[in-house]
C-alpha cells in the first residue's frame, strides 16, 4: 500500500458526459518536529520547531526532520544528533547531541505555525475548525459547464508575467457568469491567494459566496482554508488537489475542481453548485 | 516597467549550440509584515507578524498584508484596520483599529522566519550570508551535455505518486555521470528537498559537492538556500528559477540551470561546470 496517496471518489467531466469514477490523490497531512536538547545551564529542554505539511511515507519523516535541522543551520553534521525517534503518525523528536547548544531564540524565530496547524498533534483539519471562519454559511452559487471550462482560458489571456517568466502562481476571481474581476500573481502561491483576497477585502467585496476562485496550479490544504476565510465556496484549480485539500471542502461545503484544462475537469466535493442537468441525456 | 520581473543574462543550450541571451524571471524579494495594536491594557505594541517571499507589484504589498491578516484569522473585516502603512520596500505596517485587540500568544505563534530571511528589513541575500553555510568552498564538478538532458527522464521513470496523482513535487540526486542516487517526493517542494537532504545526511553522504540536485519543479531563492547547506554547487530545475534563486546562486559560485526540458536548458549561472566544448563549432 502506498500512503503517499489515496484514492478518492470524483466525477469526471467532460464534452462526452460525466461519470462517477475514483482519483488517486497525494497524500498531505501535518507533521511536529520537536526539538530536544540540554540548555548551557544544562536544563533538559523540549521545544516544537516546526509544523510542515507534508506527505507520508516510510521513513521519511525522520529524514525530513534531520534534512530540516541541516538545511535550516541548526545542525551541522550527523553526529550532532543523538536519536531520531517517530513520537506517532504525526510526530518526529529529534535529540540533540549534549554538546550541541542550539540558540534558542533562533529556534523560536524558526518556529512556524500557521492557522492551518494543531500545535498538539492534533491534524489539521481538527485544528482549523477552532478558527471560526468569518462567514459561516456556505453560499449557493450554480455554474454552468461552458462557464468553467472558459476559466483557464480566461486566467491566460492575463497571466502576462507568467508568460514571460514561466514563474509565476496566479489566483483569479470572478463572478458565477465567468467574468474576471481580479487576480494576483506571485512567486509563492499563498500569496497569489493573500493579494487576491486582500485585493477584494479592501474593496468591500467580501464575503465572496458568489464568487469563483481559481488557481494556476495545485490546491492545498493551506489554499483552500485562506479561500474559506473570505467566504468562498467555489474553488477551481488547474493542477491536482491535495487529500487533505478535498476533506477540508468536504466538511466546509465547498465545491472543489481539479485539473481543470482542455474542457474537462473533476469535481471532488460539492457537485451540487454545478450545472450538468443540461447534456442530461450523456450525464451518469 | 513591470517590478515583477527582471531581465538576466541566461546561457541558452540546445542540441544546435549554445547562445548568450537575457532571460526574464519573475522577482522574488522578501516582504515583513508588522502589526501596530493596542494591547488590553492599552499599550501600543509593534510586533512584526510575517517574513515572506513574495513578488513585488505596485499597491499589492498592502493587498497581501491585508489577505494575510483576514486569512490567518487576525482580523475579520476591513474595518479592523485603521491604517496600512507601505514603510519601505520591504516592510508593511497595519494598524489595527483600537478596539481590535488580537491574541498575542497567537501571533507569536504565527511569526514564522526561516533562516532565509532578515528580521530587520535586511535583504535576503544578506541575510542568509550570516548562516555560515557548512561547506564552504563550492565544488569542481563538471557534467556533459548528454548527462543534462537525460537528468528529467530519469526522474520521470521514478515518480511513481506524481503519475498517479499530478500532485507531487520531486527532489532527486544524482552524481556526476547521471546517476540516480537518491528521490524523494512530496506535496511541499521544501520538504522533497529537506527529506532528500536529510537521506543524504542519515547515510553520511555529506558534503554533496561532487552531486547534482534537480528540481521538479520551480527553483526559488528557499530551494537553492537548503541546497547550499548541504554543500550542493550543481542545481537544476524543469521549471523557472527565481530572480533572488539566481542572485543567491551566484554569490555561492553554484552552478544555476532552469527550463530543463526537451533536450534544452538555460544556464543562469557557473557555466564553467557545464561541459559545452565537446560541441565547440557550434557554441558562443
Amino acid at each position: 500500500m502506498n500512503v503517499s496517496s489515496h484514492a478518492f471518489p470524483v466525477l469526471k467531466v467532460n464534452i462526452a458526459g460525466a461519470e462517477n469514477s475514483a482519483d488517486d490523490l497525494a497524500v498531505e497531512e501535518p507533521l511536529e518536529i520537536r526539538l530536544s536538547f540540554l540548555t548551557e545551564s544544562g536544563l533538559p529542554v523540549i521545544q516544537p520547531l516546526s509544523i510542515t505539511m507534508r506527505t507520508p511515507a516510510p521513513g521519511q519523516d525522520m529524514e525530513l526532520a534531520a534534512g530540516f535541522l541541516l538545511t535550516e543551520g541548526i545542525i551541522q553534521k550527523k553526529e550532532d544528533i543523538q536519536e531520531l525517534l517517530q513520537v506517532d503518525e504525526h510526530i518526529v523528536l529529534i535529540q540533540l547531541t549534549d554538546s550541541v547548544i542550539p540558540d534558542i531564540h533562533r529556534l523560536e524565530r524558526h518556529f512556524y505555525t500557521s492557522s492551518s496547524c494543531g500545535v498538539c498533534g492534533k491534524t489539521s483539519v481538527d485544528a482549523v475548525k477552532t478558527i471560526c471562519p468569518v462567514f459561516t454559511s456556505p453560499g449557493f452559487l450554480s455554474v454552468s459547464l461552458q462557464v468553467i471550462y472558459q476559466l483557464p482560458h480566461r486566467i491566460r489571456e492575463m497571466q502576462n508575467t507568467f508568460a514571460a517568466t514561466g514563474g509565476l502562481h496566479a489566483a483569479a476571481l470572478f463572478d458565477g457568469n465567468g467574468k474576471l474581476l481580479l487576480a494576483r500573481e506571485d512567486v509563492g502561491r499563498h500569496n497569489a491567494v493573500d493579494k487576491l483576497i486582500g485585493a477584494a477585502l479592501l474593496m468591500n467585496m467580501l464575503p465572496l459566496q458568489q464568487h469563483i476562485l481559481l488557481l494556476s496550479g495545485r490546491a492545498s490544504f493551506e489554499l483552500n482554508q485562506k479561500a474559506t476565510m473570505a467566504g468562498l465556496c467555489f474553488v477551481c484549480a488547474i493542477g491536482a488537489p491535495s487529500s487533505l485539500a478535498v476533506q477540508l471542502a468536504a466538511e466546509r461545503q465547498m465545491t472543489l475542481i481539479g485539473f481543470l484544462r482542455n474542457e474537462r475537469f473533476n469535481v471532488y466535493c460539492g457537485e451540487n453548485r454545478v450545472l450538468v442537468e443540461q447534456y442530461a441525456a450523456n450525464f451518469y
